[in-house]
This record gives structure tokens, sequence and C-alpha cells, in this order.
């Protein structure tokens, strides 16, 4: 198909996004997506259709992705104008501006409007992985948000998706598994009740690096701990189990139901 | 060595416990050792000296298994008399009086004792895991109690843990992953900050079914998810990592340093 016209800032340049027909505006200098997004965008649990949401969305990356999976109408909510102007003219390269909407937003507030409050029947965030004071002026201001606490803390993004999301509705979340009593601690204080963990090991052998965490609204107390996946080969390269999930050929990961009945 | 005299009562008998010079009573209808016991007792951070000690004892068998790693004294506390008398007549049997005391008290009154409190270098505990009203009048009393939460709750044991333990002591734990929210967030509550955590998964590819944890009293929040640990190999059999830690051949998982300075 004919591409839209795009126009590239300084420094951005176009990549492919996996094995889909689709096309992402990246920037080192500014925002590129990493594997944790990618691993959470096939993680989620999605609705066939209806309304998904993600947070700290970034370069839209993710909502690009579950596009993919699902019919449902995707928003994308991004505090960085920088990133949310490369979000949308992804969204418009890919022509999925009647399924995706960008949003420049500060979650904090806007998840406090009237209209957000339980419209989502599922919600995916990728947050800063790092607390305030841990080096973030050494780097330039795009990337120390998009990977510190500075705009909202793990608590804040929380509560931010537990007021999003309907009841019986789904929230998945990727971060360091250093982290993992607090993401847990956040997300039943908020009645977000974790259902399915799954921890990413760079080696077999090796502590875990990621953790992808999948909770329900007002669920029942009661959590499956998924197989682990490791994502390379002790020789180097990348495991199989790794590219099934990574290009979509794993659908274990993506069981539609759940976001259907069951608290 | 000649082994002391011991008196079995019907229905027990007497086994090895794994490659030590190590012999247990165990009996099907009362109360036998299973792997999450072991694996607890390979698992937990000890002091090289000091005072230990092991709540749910049942029949003594993780009190005997830590006494081939440490030089500390270790008190056992099981609240059924049957179960008490059974390990008291294996450390016996075992001519570890001088090393391990089995107490019959109930932990939650016998842990606000005032000579109790903090007097504890570090606490294991394999605590029932099934809570009141799953099924506990099916079986007899003494597998009842040892399985279900009929005699005290997770929140209750972690309590006792907690009063046990000096400031900067190790508090570990093994349990069913389906309760990983609840143990966190008990032992959060109860000032013991989780510091370790292994999933225990049947086979690769298979979710996991237990989860050894180990916590610090006041220490600082950052947690460690160490390698999973699979028990069989697809073509039956245990795989060469369990029988490792099931035989202490490997120490990766007993770093005795975690218990002395850093909280």
């Amino acid at each position: 198909m004919n591409e839209p016209d795009v126009h590239l800032q300084p420094g951005e340049r176009l990549d492919h996004l996996l094995t889909q027909e689709l096309k992402i505006i990246q920037s080192p200098e500014v925002f590129s997506f990493s594997m944790d997004a990618v691993l959470l965008a096939r993680f989620a649990g999605l609705p066939p259709k209806g309304k998904v949401l993600d947070l700290c969305t970034g370069n839209g990356v993710i909502p690009l992705l579950l596009s993919t999976r699902t019919e449902a109408s995707i928003d994308g909510v991004e505090i960085q104008p920088r990133l949310a102007d490369m979000a949308k003219r992804s969204v418009a390269l890919n022509r999925l501006e009647g399924k995706i909407r960008i949003l420049e937003a500060d979650l904090r507030t806007w998840s406090q409007e009237g209209a957000v409050g339980g419209a989502y029947d599922a919600v995916t965030v990728n947050p800063p992985y790092m607390p305030k004071g841990t080096g973030e002026h050494k780097e330039n201001p795009h990337l120390a948000m998009a990977r510190h606490e500075i705009g909202c803390t793990l608590d804040e993004v929380v509560a931010a998706c537990s007021r999003a999301v309907r009841k019986g509705g789904r929230v998945s979340v990727v971060h360091r598994p250093a982290r993992l009593v607090d993401i847990l601690e956040s997300m039943r204080k908020h009645r977000l009740e974790p259902k399915r963990i799954r921890f990413v090991h760079p080696r077999k052998g090796s502590e875990a690096n990621m953790v992808l965490v999948e909770a329900s609204k007002d669920g029942r107390p009661e959590v499956r701990l998924l197989p682990p996946l490791v994502v390379y080969e002790d020789g180097g390269g990348y495991t199989g189990e790794l590219l099934d999930v990574f290009y979509g050929r794993k659908t274990e990961l993506t069981d539609e139901r759940q976001t259907e009945g069951e608290g």
C-alpha cells in the first residue's frame, strides 16, 4: 500500500515494527521502544472489541502493536508533547487514525476527568522504572522523563489505571522485579487484584530482570505464576520461545476470554 | 555409630533423611515431610552461629536439615502434641538434643512471650497452605491441621515470625504461588521486607506450584528474583538442578553473608 507522507524531525528515523505491516517513528535521543513494550503488548489480556487504554505511551509502540490483536478502539496517553507528536505521526503513517487516538495529557489529572472513570475494558502501561534521584540529571529531559519517576510515581500510575478501567477489566504492567512488592501492594491498594505474573530472565540460570503483571479490577485474590520466559540462549541469540512471543506466534499469553467474565 | 533406642508408635516408620547421616520418624497418617520442607531448608539464609527458629515444625524435618548447615542452636515449635513428640524422638535418635530443642506451643501466644521477642537470627516456616473451609473435614485431624489454616492463618504466622526475629535477621517461608500477594503484603505489614524470591515449577513450561520467599526484618525495599527451579525433566525423573539443591550440593542459595550485615 502507499504510505502517507510523513515528516521526520532531525534525529528521527522510520523503523519496521516486527513482522506486522507496521512502521514506527523513533529517535535514539528522544524515545525508542524496548523489548519491555513488545512483551507487554503480547502479554496483556485484551477484549475482542470495546475500549483499550495505554498510559505512558511514548512513541505509541504499544497501541500500534495492540491494534493487531483486537478490534477495540485504543487511546494512548503521553505527557511529553514531543513524544505525543511522534506517536500521532506514526498512527497517521499506518493509517490507523480510525482506531488509535493519541492524547497529550498528564495521567494523574486526566484519569480523574469524569468521562475517563471506568470507561476502559483493558489498560496497559510501561511506566518509568527508576525512582527519582537515581541519575536522571545525566540524561536529556526526554529520556529522563521516560525512564525516571519524574512525572509520576509507580503508585500514581497504578491509581490512574484503576480509575480508568471498568470493574472486571484488566490492567497489565511491565516493570523491574526489584519493585515487585511495591507493584503488588499498590495494585491491591487500588482494587486491582493481580491474576497473572510472568518473569523474564535474560538467560536460563539468571535472575529475572523484567516482570509482567496482569490484574483484574475487584478480582478474586488468587494469582497464577506463568512459566518463566528466557530471552537468550546460553550460546547467544534469542530463544525460540522469545521469538514466538515477540512475533505473536504464541497465543498462550493472550487468552481473550479472561477479560470477559471472571473477575 | 550406634543409634539410641527409639520407640516407634503404630503406623510410624523410620526414614533416611537424604544423604546426611540423619534419620527421621514419619507416619503417613500423621505427618510425612514433603519436598517443600527440604527446599526451604536449603533456601533459607542462616547465620553461621546464634539462634534459629522453625515454626510449624511438624516432625522436625527442617531443624534436622538446618543442623547440617549451621552451628546455631535451633528451636522448633509445633502445636500438635503428637507431632511434637515425633520430632523430639527424631532429635534424640540423631543425638542432636544439644543442638535442637522441640517446643510444643501455639505460635500465636508463644511468640508474644517476652523472652521470644527478637531473640532469633533467622526464622523458617512451612505453614499450612490451604484456607479453612477447603475440605479439611475429609482428612484426619493431624493432617487437617498441618495442611489447613485451622490453628493459625498466614497473617498470624508472619506476625509470629516478625516478633521472633531480630532486626536485620532473616525470615524464610515456603508457600503456594496463588497466595503470593497475601504473603508479600503480610510480610511488609509486619516489617519483614522481601529480599529473595524463588519460584519452583514442576516442569519447564509449567506454571509455578511453589514459592520460596526470604525477607529481612526492617530491610531496604528491593527484592531479587532468583532463577526458576524446575523439578522434573520432560521425560520424567528429577532435573540435575533439583538434585543439586535437594542434596545440598549447590550452595548458591545459602549465602550466609546475607544474614550478617545488610538489612
